[in-house]
């Protein structure tokens, strides 16, 4: 395992890029902003989606799959979606290539060009709400509860693996509804869902509430959304449910025979987390040597790493190994041994701890003749010695006191870097100097907090909800304020 | 229901395409040639891939992902994939739109023109054998067991829903090895994998083998592939598994030092099946009543009708549907309920036998009085009466007996359409008449293939894997013959 790699202290920046790439989580491509999700960097991507997916299972979501390509002028038909989301994006202009004439590899034939451009989906609210037009004519056919895994292309001009990439992976839901009651319910359901995942999985206490007119989505009417605090004292937007009223119906012309036999437009929500939320997990719990994975993610929550000197101890501790493995996987625990004979315990130690397996487990001649086996654990690097009879009941609970010990560590951060303020110098100084959640009185408008990010680069990150109501005056223009919100500079 | 579909003896290809559209599985999108699949349809992609992907991850594989743009130039590296690949690709040129200056929506930035235009990936081989020239130093480093589960694009003329779309899904492995034997074995692995998933998941039978010169894939040395049999009587290609040999690692210089410490280039295979298999499932078995699903695939194995006229006995009803479904869940079986009481039993009979689910269970209030549940299978449409007391053994049983009779008729078929031809006349005469996997000599050459198929559009779907060898004279030229290959239509 490479040791040299910074410290937060020293470049937390480059911290976070050292981790992805020599944990191997995902490193950059040959394509300009484009990142490689590494096999150890995708296996916890998995962890993500099949924990997510089954959430949107049991909350009656089915998925489906519609095209990469939009046809350009389904964009322009959403006014503020097409300010939004259609200019940085990848446009497929031919259809195909040939030879060169000059016999210098291949090239554009331009014989081959498309009649009307197509853009690699940004989001896919378009031609879905196209499809959807198709599929209802009556409130019979609602609700449609329908999500969609897929790679998404924004061309983003600044990149940093995972937090911001041109190409990235994510679902996106999309739902169809009778009521503006119901998609409102839908909105705020998959909120507390993003929510639950982001607390209970992630191990990352986020925020909730909805953003400003300047933040919310292209087209939504309302945008909730989920702010989690990184250890540098910046946010990070975990997720976001938007509620879209009749915009896209009224778009595509999406209209249904409601009970009341009156044709109405459609009410419709849309959802979203991606590949982003693998940069959360990676700055919220890292340390100074690595990685953390939160048990409930790590695609190997248990190593079990042979300590031996003869090939009669190797092939007894590998054997003893074996039947740890076992009994922790019938307790439904992923495990793995590493009994690779070309790397020596001291380095796989290293190895391990450096790509945040929660738990490691040596074993060694000595422990076979007193039943015992050493616990290293990741998030406090304790080590104990447990009775070999004692894991099977000790590991899980070790595992379940780790994944809380995450999360109370990270709760226990944000409340020390919370701060309410109420003057502008404050503000000023507590954005430059010490970062965090900032609870301040602001006056409600799109100018006073255009002028903020201006000068201090901070934007609302959050509306909480059920925001508690005060009276105050609005930090930067001293303009009457009813509540306080929460700014931050932010990923 | 809709009953306005064909037969398949009426018109074959509309069966084909009413199955899709009416069972719901897949539609045309407003993009010429690129599918929506819809939540059915995509609800067994998911048992498909799931099913898969265990199989991948048991041979040791692991999941990664690649970008979806390659970089123009890398297509010319291997020269033969380039000639395969690179023609009938969807190009990105530009990566911005702007407002029409004419105020007619929004038009291409010109000045926002790529240096290289990016291909989106009609096949990943070139992008990730770029990446392993990072990855791989040493025989250490190796094998990389790697698959990617992805959507590509191949800009088809003429495309129909699942069986050949612009857009498609799939997976692709993409492994690299120290030595040629491991590489061969691998693909062999691989074939065996791919056979035993059509046979036993998909319920197919399939012939193995490899591919002549004109039918392998752009850039390897030898392709295996599974071939299954449509009751059209045309062939399907249901998975290839490809030897590289050394060409990529050339193409873009990746070497490793071997154990004798010498540089060597490294070996190659990559395999792959996709949304196709959708196509081949849904024509292996269904029937003029619909679509026919294995139950293994099947999202929902077993559907429960509640039957009634009072309020008393639906609520009668359903409370004993649920427990069937809980006592049946508690077995690993998919159920459904659907109690609806928006639709007669009548329509939802039509609905379940339409959407190919394999057992239908009927119960009404006579039912309850005698302990009994009717049951429907839908391979053979046959109706039976079990006991309640017998569901949990017999619903098991009968699952895998509809698994097996799908498979053994398939079979059936496929022997009673496999003729062993001699003469020229008789070959013409089977192609056009008959159809099926018509079993000739073949010279060997690669000119007689091409005239086989102007004249009759059957090509060379596959060498038998073991294929026994006779002394022969080749249908086509009379030149001398070692062994008998399998001709026929594809799709």
């Amino acid at each position: 395992m490479a040791k040299d790699f910074s410290t937060r202290e020293e470049n937390y920046s480059q911290w976070y890029n050292d981790i992805v790439l020599k944990a191997d989580l995902a490193e950059n491509s040959a394509v300009r902003g484009c990142m490689i999700i590494k096999p150890y960097g995708y296996a916890i991507w998995e962890m993500i989606q099949t924990s997510l997916d089954k959430m949107f299972k049991d909350t009656g979501h089915s998925n489906a799959y519609f095209p990469l390509f939009i046809p350009k002028s389904f964009f322009s038909k959403e006014a503020s979606h097409v300010a939004g989301f259609a200019k940085e994006c990848a446009v497929v202009t031919h259809y195909r290539l040939k030879n060169d004439p000059n016999g210098k590899g291949i090239v554009v034939d331009e014989d081959a060009k498309l009649d009307e451009e197509l853009i690699i989906r940004p989001t896919s609210e378009t031609i879905i709400w196209d499809a959807y037009k198709k599929w209802i004519q009556s409130y019979r056919d609602l609700p449609i509860l329908v999500n969609q895994w897929a790679n998404v292309v924004r061309w983003e001009m600044r990149t940093r693996l995972f937090l911001r990439t041109t190409e990235f992976l994510w679902q996106e839901g999309h739902t169809a509804h009778a009521t503006e009651k119901e998609a409102i319910e839908e909105t705020n359901q998959m909120l507390r869902v993003y929510a639950d995942f982001a607390e209970n999985f992630l191990a990352i206490p986020v925020l909730r509430g909805t953003k400003s007119e300047n933040e919310k989505f292209a087209g939504a009417i309302e945008t909730y959304c989920i702010e989690a605090l990184m250890q540098d004292g910046k946010a990070l937007q975990c997720g976001t449910s938007h509620f879209l009223g009749q915009n896209f119906a009224k778009a595509f012309d999406v209209k249904f025979v409601n009970k009341e036999n009156k044709k109405d437009y459609v009410w419709a929500t849309s959802w979203g987390v991606s590949t982003r939320l693998m940069g959360a997990l990676v700055m919220a719990h890292s340390d100074d040597k690595g990685l953390v994975i939160p048990p409930r993610l790590a695609p190997n929550q248990v190593v079990i790493v042979p300590i031996y000197k003869t090939d009669e101890q190797f092939d007894a501790v590998t054997q003893k190994a074996e039947e740890i493995k076992k009994s922790l996987q019938a307790k439904g625990i992923r495990v793995k041994i590493d009994s690779r004979r070309t790397y020596k315990p001291g380095w796989k130690f290293a190895e391990y701890e450096f790509k945040g397996v929660p738990v490691r487990l040596a074993i060694g001649p000595r422990d076979l003749e007193n039943e015992t086996v050493e616990i290293a654990r990741r998030d406090t690097l304790e080590k104990a010695v447990y009775q070999l009879a004692d894991l099977e009941n000790k590991i899980p609970n070790l595992l379940e006191n780790i994944q809380k010990n995450l999360f109370d560590k990270a709760v226990t951060f944000r409340e020390e870097n919370s701060h309410y303020v109420n003057t502008w110098d404050e503000f000023k100084d507590h954005i430059e100097n010490k970062g965090g959640f900032i609870y301040a009185h602001w006056d409600g408008t799109a100018e006073t907090e255009q002028k903020i990010k201006e000068e201090t680069k901070a934007t609302i990150r959050v509306i909480p909800l059920d925001n508690k109501k005060e009276e105050g005056k609005c930090v930067y223009s001293g303009n009457p304020s009813q509540q306080r919100v929460v700014f931050a500079k932010a990923y």
